[in-house]
């Protein structure tokens, strides 16, 4: 582990080292995702450009696209005023960032469908996971 | 408690029974805030059609607004892949979601400054604190 810069003090990281980190397209607004960083992941995000997450259930970094190719191109780093929330403004390769084929991981909406509130999927899936993971 | 409606099964809440929950500005797309909610403050948001929140420092339902007036009109509610993020997509009521004043609580950017990578707050208190909170 390389020495930690001084703005990463600001970061307050949990118990288990990690910060949840929100991913956001800077064209369309649109939230892509939510995942996780310790504070290596980070240190690497800021200094490469590229979003790097900590994989909790790998236990180990994730480098965003390293299987599908849609890395994500880190345009803004931002934190919440309590440091506990990180906000990437990215720019999103293949304009797919869930592993579903879909633009968004938050492609579900609630709604009532027959008088019963459901989750609906409303996002279409841009690409066939096989494909992407082949 | 009341009994929990079939949705709720699809959110994966901690051992704390917690998920967390990220505001999203639906005339912007602003990220406003990242908070905490328990099943009975998801689901009073869900029948509601306001933002509630559960309050981790004082261990209670947190009715967003319910001290500064600027409460937050749910136009959507989403979930993310593995359903244990919940987005909200609201109207912002006052236009201001942070304790500090501003539109979002996401108002630090890192950036680089006199060579070394700094946190910079880079959007305006709309309201002076000392006024929403009296």
């Amino acid at each position: 582990m390389q020495t930690l810069p001084d703005w990463m003090a600001a970061v307050k990281f949990d118990q288990q080292g990690l910060v949840p980190v929100i991913a956001q397209d800077e064209l369309t607004g649109r939230i892509l995702m939510v995942a996780w960083a310790n504070r290596e992941a980070l240190l690497e995000t800021a200094r490469s450009g590229h979003a790097v997450y900590f994989s909790r259930s790998r236990q180990r970094l994730w480098r965003k696209g390293e299987s599908s190719g849609h890395t994500q191109i880190v345009k803004e780093i931002r934190l919440d005023c309590d440091g506990d929330v990180v906000l990437l403004i990215v720019s999103q390769i293949g304009d797919i960032a869930c592993h579903t084929g879909r633009q968004s991981c938050f492609y579900r909406q609630l709604k009532q469908i027959d008088g019963t509130m459901q989750w609906q999927s409303v996002d279409p899936v841009l690409k066939d996971p096989d494909d992407i993971y082949k």
